[in-house]
Parts: C-alpha cells; sequence; structure tokens
C-alpha cells in the first residue's frame, strides 16, 4: 500500500503513529508510547537493567549490502547480546531513529518489522523512543531495559584465577561473513552470522538463574578485546588455547578468504554475539549439561591466571605473539 | 592540556574512560558505567519513568551557532524536561554518542561539562551509554530515568472540561531567539532561552507531589502543537486567549523580527521547554501559591472545552483562524 511513499509524506507523527500501531503492551508496562515518558516496573525482587546501543549508517552498517528487516533484526539483537551477558532478563525497549527524507515507507516498515520480530522473540515490548529528521544517513539507537534478582547478576568484574574460560556456539563468522558480503559472495550461510546475528538471551538467564558463571560478556569487540575487558575488571589474566577454539565449517572453509593470518578473525573478528564467561572449574560439568539442554554448543578454550596477562597458545604449547586486540571504533 | 588533540588520538576507550572518569556514583545505582549493562533501582513504591531524545547536528543544532558547553547543557535539558511533564524525580541517565574523527577532545569535554553540569543540578548520574565514530555529523541520544509513585505521575490524558489551561514562564522565546541568533544577533539575552533551556524539573514534582494537575506536557513543538497533544490524548478541546500568553520583555521587542504575524512564535515555536498544563478550578489558589513559593511565574492561558476543538481567541472574544500547529520535524 505504500509502494513509492517517502518518509516525508507521513512525518514524524506519522511514522510514530505507524510504529506505535504495531505494538502491544507488555508485562510491567504502567505506560506505554505516546506520553512524554514511558513507566514500567519489575517484578518483586528485581532490579533493573539497562544498556544501549547506536548503530550509524556507513560506520555499522552499509545499505548497499543488508537489507531492512536483517538490519531491524540486528539493531535488536545487539542490544539483546548486552543484557544476555548481564543474565538479564529483557523486557522492554526505547527506540531512536534519525531518519533522511527520502527513505521509503516500505525500507522503515521492513526495518520495524525485523526488529519487532526480534523483540517479540524474546518476549520485549517498544514501550517509547523519539524519532527526527536525519540531512543524510539513518541512526538507530535502542535502549533496551530488563531485570534481574540483584544476587544472580553476573558482571565482568567476577573471574577468580583457575576459572575457565567457556565460549558459546563459534567465533570469527561475523567478521569472515562481512568480508565475503564485501566480496560479492553475500549467498554464502556464514554471510547471515554477520547480517542476523543470534542473542544467546537464554543461554545468558539460564546460566545466571543457574549461578554458574563468574564472569560474562558479550562478543561484539572480538574475542580478545572482549576478553581483555574481563581481564582488566577481574584484576587477573588469561591462556587461551587455539587449538581450542570453536570454528564453524563455512569459517574454516572461508577464513583465508578473511585474512592470510587465518585465525585471525577468529581472534580479533566483532560481531558475533555469543557469549564469553568464566566458570569456576567445580561447575563445568553443569555448564556442559545445561548448554546440552538447551541444544547450545559450548566450548572450553582457556583459563583464567593470577599474572595479569592475556596469553594465547598455540599447538605446540607455546604462546603466540598477537598484535591486533580487536577492533576500535575510533582507530 | 589536550590542546589540539582529536577522538581519534584517544579512541573509543579513551573516550569511554575520559567520560566515566568524571562521573560519580549516584543513589540507586547499582552497577553503573563500565558493564555489559547496568542496574539500578527505585526507591521502594516508585515505579520508574524513561524517556529518550536525540540530537542530530544540522537537525537540531548547527556548531557554528551553538557552543559545546550549551549544547550539551541543552542535550541534558531537553530530557529532564520530559521527565518532568511526568512529574517524575529524574535519577540516572544512558549517553550514546556518534562522533567525527576530527571532532577535537576540547570540545567533547566542554559538551561533556555542560551536560554534566546540568545533570548534577538536579542529582541526575551517568549509568551508562555508546560511543561510535560518525561519518560527518555529531549525533548525541540520551535515556534518562528517574521515577514516582504510581497515582502521582502526570499524563496528558487527564485534561477534563472546565479545567483551566496553565503554563510555567514565557513562551515562544526559544523560536526567537533562534531567528536572532541566525541573523548574527547572538548576543540578545533572548538567545540564551534558546541555546540553554530550563527544565521545569522542581515545578513538574511539586506539582506531581500536590496532585494540582490533571494533565501535563513539555513545550517542545510549540504550544498549540503540545496542547494539541493533551486535547487529543484526554479527547477534549481548548479554548486559549491570545491576550493572556505570558510573554516576555525580550519577546515583545523582537518577535516581529522572528515573524511578520508577532503572535506566530508563540503559538507554534517550540523549544521553550516551559511546562503546559491542565488544572481543576478549584486548585488554581493551590497552584498559584506552589509556583509563587518556587519563585516561578505561571499563567492561566484558557481552558479545557468538551468540544472537540483546539481554539484561539483575539482580544475582541472571536476565533482567530490559524492554520500552523507547529513544526513537524519532517515537514
Amino acid at each position: 500500500m505504500s509502494v513509492g511513499r517517502e518518509l516525508k509524506d507521513i512525518g514524524e507523527f506519522g511514522l510514530i503513529d505507524r510504529i506505535a500501531a504495531r505494538t502491544g503492551a507488555g508485562a510491567g508496562v504502567v505506560i506505554g508510547i505516546g506520553d512524554d515518558a514511558a513507566a514500567f516496573q519489575a517484578p518483586s525482587g528485581r532490579i533493573n537493567l539497562v544498556t544501549t546501543d547506536m548503530l550509524v549508517e556507513g560506520v555499522h552498517f552499509d545499505l548497499s549490502f543488508c537489507d531492512p528487516f536483517s538490519l531491524g533484526r540486528k539493531a535488536m539483537a545487539v542490544n539483546l547480546s548486552d543484557l544476555a551477558a548481564m543474565g538479564g532478563e529483557p523486557r522492554h525497549f526505547l527506540l531512536s531513529l534519525a531518519v533522511p527524507s527520502a527513505t521509503t515507507l516500505d525500507f522503515l516498515d521492513e526495518c520495524m518489522r525485523g526488529m519487532l520480530q526480534r523483540a517479540e522473540e524474546f518476549g520485549v515490548t517498544l514501550i517509547g523512543g523519539d524519532t527526527c529528521s536525519s540531512p543524510d544517513r539513518l541512526v538507530i539507537s535502542i535502549t533496551l531495559l530488563g531485570d534481574q534478582f540483584p544476587e544472580r547478576i553476573v558482571r565482568r568484574r567476577g573471574a577468580r584465577p583457575g576459572d575457565r574460560v567457556c565460549v558459546t556456539g563459534t567465533v570469527g563468522d561475523s567478521a569472515v561473513g562481512l568480508v565475503l558480503l564485501k566480496n560479492g559472495k553475500g549467498d554464502e550461510p556464514i554471510v547471515r552470522r554477520h547480517l542476523d546475528p543470534t542473542p544467546r538471551v537464554r543461554e545468558g538467564k539460564a546460566l545466571a538463574d543457574a549461578r554458574l558463571a563468574s564472569a560474562m560478556i558479550d562478543l561484539s569487540d572480538g574475542l580478545l578485546a572482549d576478553l581483555g575487558h574481563i581481564l582488566d575488571q577481574s584484576s587477573v589474566g588469561a591462556r587461551i588455547h587455539l587449538d581450542a577454539l570453536p570454528l564453524s565449517v563455512g569459517f574454516r572453509e572461508n577464513a583465508t578468504v578473511a585474512s592470510p593470518q587465518s585465525l585471525s578473525p577468529a581472534l580479533a573478528g566483532g560481531e558475533d554475539y555469543e557469549l564469553l564467561f568464566t566458570v569456576h572449574p567445580k561447575d563445568m560439568p553443569d555448564v556442559f549439561r545445561l548448554m546440552e539442554q538447551m541444544g547450545t554448543p559450548v566450548t572450553e578454550i582457556g583459563a583464567i591466571t593470577d599474572e595479569r596477562k592475556l596469553s594465547v597458545i598455540g599447538s605446540d604449547g607455546e604462546e603466540i605473539p598477537f598484535g591486533k586486540m580487536g577492533y576500535d571504533h575510533f582507530s
């Protein structure tokens, strides 16, 4: 019905109405879209969690590579992933959009459809936001709210020497997928790992509820960089075994396309949105059992040390010098 | 110390550290900056309020007109104003910044100093956010959290026929100030009303605590447009008396510069960030008394009607046809 119509045809309030019409009421929402602020309440005994992520066209996404539906799903997923890394239960979100006026309504509808689909998968409701025009680039800023019992929240700072370092799923796929996408190989399955990552919300919450993770983070900046955040905040070090890294078939087939040093996307590539967490050795059997119940692969890749240093160990047992520790947005 | 240094010299994590170093702990903050999400808790019996506003360079601000310190203050103020309009107590905020890499550290420091100064005035603490690069324009997105007892929250939808329509301060100053600014008259005092608006946080909370306002909104889109939101959501109409509009000396001296139809900035000009609220007639003396105690001017400008129509009445008692109902960002 909206063929060829653009945002400028319906205006800011039209856009808000259009978005509001697609959202329902969520548990704990006292006031939703349409007032100066939204109101919400955490279930008794729980405290609120909040995280925010901004995606800027030309920095985080390129509209010549990504379809609007996947973009909407990913914008939601990256926020869900942050809440997952705390072991929280996601509940509500606010959406701010800065939209170039020539953006088509079809594009916006598809983007919203993807975002709301991802949100619904995890029981998350849109409760507010802001819309405005943008001179040139699309900007999507999401603030995600959730909650958890305070004693179950998993922070970055809880890793202790001897804890095992674990990661869900496989690593490096997103970085390899992005290179394939840029090389015109968008049909490779691994590309979906970049365009439409799966936030590990259920896994994060299950680990938190079972009190199995001593520290946790999601992989957004790259394995070494994100592990570095845990180490910094926990005042510890780690030894990671290169041979232990969980790599997908797609990664093994394509990693050399992305980098001559074929493991560097697994160590430094960002945006996998897997969970990286540390576990007391006695809890490892419970972790494997829990993840098996959920159908989620989990791999032990190393251990926490008291020496404040991050070492990557090769198959010969020797430490590998490794420079690039992740992707810095400003570098 | 940072003369000539640019954001690209310190990188994303450097920027986060720089911002985090200036923030303290706030009441109710369980986890602040530095984890995947922040955690906070409302005082017992209260529910959470949340609002978000995004400012885009070239849309909401022009760096050739506004200094970074005022920009930071305003970015905070527009969010505080939204929370004020609910009668809430602001507590914490998240800041997302998309920053062109050539931005100087001096600029960012000044912007953060203004933002944090405004936040501190109202006891608000930075608890998280996101930073990234921007190819060209600065984008500032703030999410403000607060709370209030649920029965005291003031919504847009509570206006009833017979209620009086009141507004704090004066109207139209920001729109006139902006025109003066664009005409190179940045020294006129009224220009500050555009660059550095005062959020009516204390007034909004006092009205809510005393249960004196039946509906409330802050003036961001313009008097008629914002009153229109109250009327829509309350399913009522209003009659506004043009002669009753509170106008500043600066407005009277300069409004014709802004518009040949000299009252149109008062009716349709946005960004005054005053509070517009409705009051049962029996409560009007209490409203005047409360605002007098606070030293804040308040003016009765009309009344709510059961006819679903917004009328502006001139000094001759006749209705004035008035087309422009406010500024739509996409129009």
